[in-house]
């Protein structure tokens, strides 16, 4: 109850700052900014800005230093998932139950689109650059463009196309999903850990926390998939396996998928322990995580 | 003959940084990795990347501080090229007489090469950040973001697909080009000049000059287009005709276009009076603009 009214603020505030950040959908030329709000704002989950603000409040007490960069990590998912849509990728119309941005804005506004997206939201990291953090705002830019690259999210994406032709192993479903959406877990938490002030060990605490929400995140995920509402989480249950995508039911079976994903839970907890208290927002996230519909 | 000389020698210590920076094309998922160096290597002029380390040397007597920089710039032209020439935008099969990205490694695959090259062009800058220079990283982060943004090239690209519904005016053909390749050009010079150590003074002529030299570029090539030769610029003579697109002279006719062009040069060599002897290379660069076949 608690962490669902936490989680609602969360949405708030980085609802309310994207709009403040994002060039207004009347300006010239206006189509782009339309198309890059329409995606912003199709109602996601804003999982990765709540994990930076989260991490940053854990770490000093407030999460207004992440509020920025917890932003820009919402602007590097959403380009992801408008190219992820695309015709020459996953060829989808829907996504959270609306149209997808090539359905409604064209292809090529689509691409342009999600580029100015991933822009975007380097320019609102280096805009974060006062007289004394610079080197901070430097740190977190190579956090986001590591997590980002081929030895992240894009390297994920590259594996998950190859790896629809071939039978998916236990070994490359865990690469996919390490980098795919693992990475960009990682380091929105990192990040806002980094912004908070965070020393090596508190740092390397919410790495380990973070990766393991990110696994149990993903099995989740697979697993609504499977017997999920299709309202609810506005796909079609049994796209992946229509396609024919490695997941962990199709590989470990529901039951030990789930027992896999509640592991995984209390791996990130078991990780918090250095904050005490402090840990209690990021602890309820994770656990929030096992109970979620969609 | 000097500026030839010269500017082989960019491409080349150009080059062989790329060859250092990017991603070996045998590290793992190799087959992105091979289609970012595909384009990267395709035979592109290093024109942004010249541009970057002769404003460097301009100011400070020598390119070495902006080389990385200057790599980053071609990551970032060349992503806009692959997503440029995607069945989505401009559909075309070949750039420089090589085959396209896409139809060499898939659409899919095109679509994240770029989308890595733009993220790799920001870790490059990120990671020249050392003890000192935080500050001036942080800032030629900005430079390029902004550039590379909907307030540059993205919305230059942005008008263009707009523009091929509409006769195109003189006012329209100016942002296209200030904005698409433009801004680009300008971003390039101003880092070099940044990263040399410029002041206001310094930076702001060599702004002007990046502006008309942009220009002519932009007009020359606009004019390659109707008079040159298919096999030296490596597309079909008239592409942009068949297509509709605004050029120059398709608005003022060639002559005119010449003339623009020459003017251009004029305004960028004029702007670096303040750099006396040191502008050399510079206005050399510009003129040799004018005389080029490709």
């Amino acid at each position: 109850m608690e962490i669902q009214a936490y989680m609602a603020e969360a949405r708030r505030v980085t609802d309310a700052r994207l709009k403040e950040l994002l060039p207004a959908e009347t300006a010239y030329p206006e189509v782009i900014h339309q198309a890059m709000a329409y995606s912003v704002f199709a109602g996601g989950k804003r999982f990765r800005p709540m994990l930076c603000l989260a991490a940053c409040e854990a770490v000093c007490g407030s999460w207004q230093p992440a509020l920025d960069a917890a932003c820009a990590m919402e602007c590097i998912h959403t380009y992801s998932l408008i190219h992820d849509d695309l015709p020459g990728m996953d060829d989808d119309d829907y996504r959270r139950g609306k149209l997808t941005n090539h359905k409604v804005f064209g292809e090529g506004m689509a691409i342009l689109a999600g580029d100015a997206l991933l822009t975007y939201a380097f320019e609102i990291l280096a805009n974060l650059a006062d007289e004394t953090n610079s080197r901070q705002v430097v740190r977190i830019i190579q956090e986001v463009s590591r997590a980002s690259g081929t030895a992240g999210m894009v390297g994920g994406q590259v594996v998950d196309i190859l790896s629809e032709q071939t039978k998916p192993t236990a070994e490359l479903l865990q690469y996919i999903h390490n980098h795919k959406t693992g990475a960009l877990i990682v380091a929105s938490t990192r990040m806002g850990a980094i912004l908070g002030g965070a020393d090596e060990v508190q740092l390397e605490a919410l790495t380990q926390y973070a990766r393991n929400l990110g696994l149990a995140f993903q099995i989740t995920d697979d697993i609504l998939d499977v017997v999920g509402d299709a309202r609810k989480i506005g796909k079609p249950v049994g796209s992946d396996e229509k396609n024919e995508k490695a997941t962990f039911p199709a590989l470990f079976g529901l039951e030990q998928s789930r027992t896999m994903a509640a592991d995984a839970v209390q791996a990130a907890v078991d990780a918090l322990a250095p904050f005490g208290a402090a840990g209690a927002t990021l602890a309820q996230l994770a656990r929030y995580l096992l109970s979620r519909e969609s």
